[in-house]
């Protein structure tokens, strides 16, 4: 925060204005400030109908409570053409992060992961052939959040992968991830070479069948206290999950050990894929709050956001109040560190499901859980610090099952509302990572984003036309 | 920290002057201050000799740039017979913490513990047999650390029992340390049942071969990067240890098995025990901040702390001028959190060598790595921070290695120099569980604790002759 000093200017608008004060020395504040609803007069009538509407906030408090009473718990694992819906029969189908996307409109890494997809699954015999039938449309292919499942960057999902089973126990249905595959060239970011394939053939055929015994025998996990744990030490559940990842490798080795779920040589294996990987939890992180975000939807005329997710052109978000319409701006660069050699003009779009931390009141909300993290992502431990408390602006409240030491235990913000932040044009914060824009180079980077303001919008202008029509 | 409004009073010295002045409605911030040197005429003359004398500042420089340096390796695991100098030969020889202490004059934890180690030992059949043999000098007792081994509370070591071996590679030898048994009812708090001796037989006959083993076949682990990282995980390396026990487990676990260091039940056994004890890494943590002081130890004039120990009845310190002298006062109460059903009447004084990690810089010292460590010792997250910013005022520097993230990565202040211990009158903070004042209940809560103002007052008494001797 910037302090004001003894003599001192606030600046409100166009910072020009503040460029002579300057010059004579006199200290000037430039007021970080915009007009509620962009300045767009429909639309601020539109927020100003929606604010403290009874209705709304009367939908928010239940939605926001059913988010607060959620209860996923990782129950173990599945295969997606057996538990995701409509993924069976021997169909030929793809899912992929963020909102619908065509094929001709992908950026390269979801390209190029679903090519490594087709071939994974053996529908066709060389990257050539894989992306002709995609083009051809002879491959079905939907978003990840319309089956109930969420992945990371490319988040493409094929139905011979194995996935994280997350159940919400208070009435909620089960949410799904894939497996998260480590760094480097990796499927997720778009790379679709033997190596890429033959790890994916192991975490099918090896690692999933050892965790799916270990589970099977040991019973399934809580996720919340978990989490809980994790932000009491330096993860925010989204881009730091060393943590997360350390104490459920504590649980997944001893139980595995203690029921014989391979041999030795095969735990050893397992072992050291999970404990060289520390972002292995991230995947079941985010179905976590996915499952507490599906407990959220469907309240109508609630203002708050149930998804956001990114396909590396466009961002979308849904709102409790109309669950599975999906109001879209195209997505941000991240602002972030870049590993050496690499720079901003190689940077895909904002990619992947995993904003649904973010939207469940964790990630770069969560900030002050995890100050550490501005060695990854940029900054100082404050702006860390100093997001959490941003974010408190743009929240239905706070969960205090998901704490925040540095905040002396205050609960996570959580539950985003359109209606701020199209009032305060406080956009929510995401840490994230960067992907090279071309198919299978990797990661790239990491930073924060903000979600596009113009999703927001759109959702308030319909929020405040269901509103207003129920109204009349 | 207390704010000061515009119109204020500070009062400096007693602190029933400011009364009046509250009556009147008029703010008053009481100075919390002391004359330096406990207002001792002597010791203010001495102080006043040591400050800023060349040969101490050339000699902390030098004390303080070897603690820097030094690079502690977990090496492995040894038997306290075979490694530890003086212990072989089937000698009836026992250790315990803090400074050398007599049979009669021990505090019921300690008594407690060295009766369970003689007849884990086997030298007697049963309690009373031990206690009798003990009082009889039939046992040689003396302080870990003059063997360069430190154990927590108790911190009883006996012939056969498994030690960790940590050695300094930059020059120095090896340290040691007993392995933790967890909480609840254990022989460092003077438990000696049955249950007791059996677990301590279980960590001799099977946990000590399976880590022997594995690490034999794997190689030492760094212990500097390890604590580093867990510093920006809410660990702060002496009461909260959950991220470095969960960092070693995942090393651990995933090199017995790829070793077969056993079989997968004895694996099973061994991955529980472990991952059952968030506190299993507090004696390598110890013995690593041992091998560092250890490095500073021995250089004539320097006025800087290598060890602070407590045996329940006294605090001791040594510095580095001094090595193996011990400075002792009445070891205080520890103020703090008590479990359901024990109070303040219950507790044995502060006990143990774990207040070797304040000594290195870490525990109460890097506080603000750990904010959540105040649900368990009482206080703010506030109070956190502020106890590693105040530790700095009595201390020669910060160690760039183990870096603060909450204070933007500032590393932790280290290097407690006596001097300014008695010039500002801030004793240094430690972290640390409570112990039942009668053998064998266990721990009883945990909070924090000042070092006795007298054994810095007798050190630096003692420096200031030396230091005039050699001038003279």
């Amino acid at each position: 925060m910037r302090a004001l000093t003894e003599v001192s200017v606030i600046n409100v608008g166009l910072e020009r204005f503040a460029g002579p004060l300057k010059t004579l020395g006199v200290p000037v504040v430039q007021l970080q400030w915009q007009p509620p609803a962009a300045g767009d007069a429909a639309l601020g009538q539109a927020l100003a109908r929606l604010t403290n509407h009874p209705r709304v906030e009367a939908a928010n408090a239940t939605a926001f409570e059913r988010y607060l009473n959620a209860n996923p718990v990782l129950e173990g694992v599945g295969e997606a053409a057996r538990d995701i819906p409509g993924m069976g029969g021997n169909k030929r189908v793809l899912l992929h992060s963020g909102p619908p996307a065509r094929w001709d409109a992908m950026c390269g890494p979801q390209r190029g992961a679903l090519i490594g997809a087709v071939l994974f699954e053996g529908w066709a015999e060389n990257p050539e052939q894989a992306e002709r039938l995609l083009a051809e449309g002879g491959i079905e292919l939907d978003s990840c959040n319309h089956r109930n499942a969420v992945g990371p960057m490319a988040g493409v999902i094929s139905p011979s992968m194995p996935v994280w089973r997350v159940r919400e126990t208070r009435g909620g249905g089960l949410t799904f991830s894939n497996f998260n595959e480590g760094l480097g060239r990796v499927l997720r970011f778009g790379a679709n070479g033997a190596d890429v394939l033959a790890r994916l053939k192991w975490m099918r055929d090896t690692l999933a069948p050892v965790l799916s015994k270990t589970f099977d025998a040991s019973g399934p996990i809580e996720l919340k206290p978990l989490l809980a744990q994790a932000l009491h030490m330096g993860d925010e559940g989204h881009n730091r999950n060393v943590a997360c990842t350390s104490l459920l490798f504590r649980k997944l080795a001893t139980a595995a050990a203690e029921h014989r779920a391979a041999d030795e040589a095969t735990l050893a294996e397992v072992f050291r894929f999970i404990a060289g990987n520390d972002h292995f939890f991230l995947n079941i992180s985010m179905a976590a709050c996915k499952a507490m975000l599906n407990a959220a939807a469907g309240v109508d005329a609630s203002s708050m956001v149930t998804v956001m997710a990114r396909n590396g052109v466009d961002f979308g978000i849904q709102i409790s109040a109309f669950p599975g319409r999906w109001f879209e701006a195209a997505a941000n660069y991240v602002e972030g560190l870049y590993f050496p050699g690499y720079g901003p003009d190689d940077a895909a779009r904002d990619l992947g499901d995993s904003a649904i931390t973010e939207t469940a009141g964790i990630g770069g909300f969560a900030m002050a859980a995890a100050p550490a993290i501005v060695q990854f992502v940029g900054g100082t431990s404050d702006d860390a610090l100093n997001n959490s408390l941003l974010m408190r602006r743009i929240t239905l409240g706070a969960n205090s099952g998901f704490t925040l030491p540095m905040l002396n235990f205050a609960g996570t913000p959580a539950g985003i509302d359109i209606r701020r932040v199209v009032d305060t044009g406080i956009l929510p914060i995401i840490n994230t990572g960067i992907a090279h824009k071309a198919a299978g180079v990797g990661q790239i980077g990491a930073g924060l984003v903000r979600a596009p303001a113009g999703c927001f919008l759109k959702a308030l202008a319909a929020l405040a036309e269901r509103v207003g029509e129920d109204d009349a």
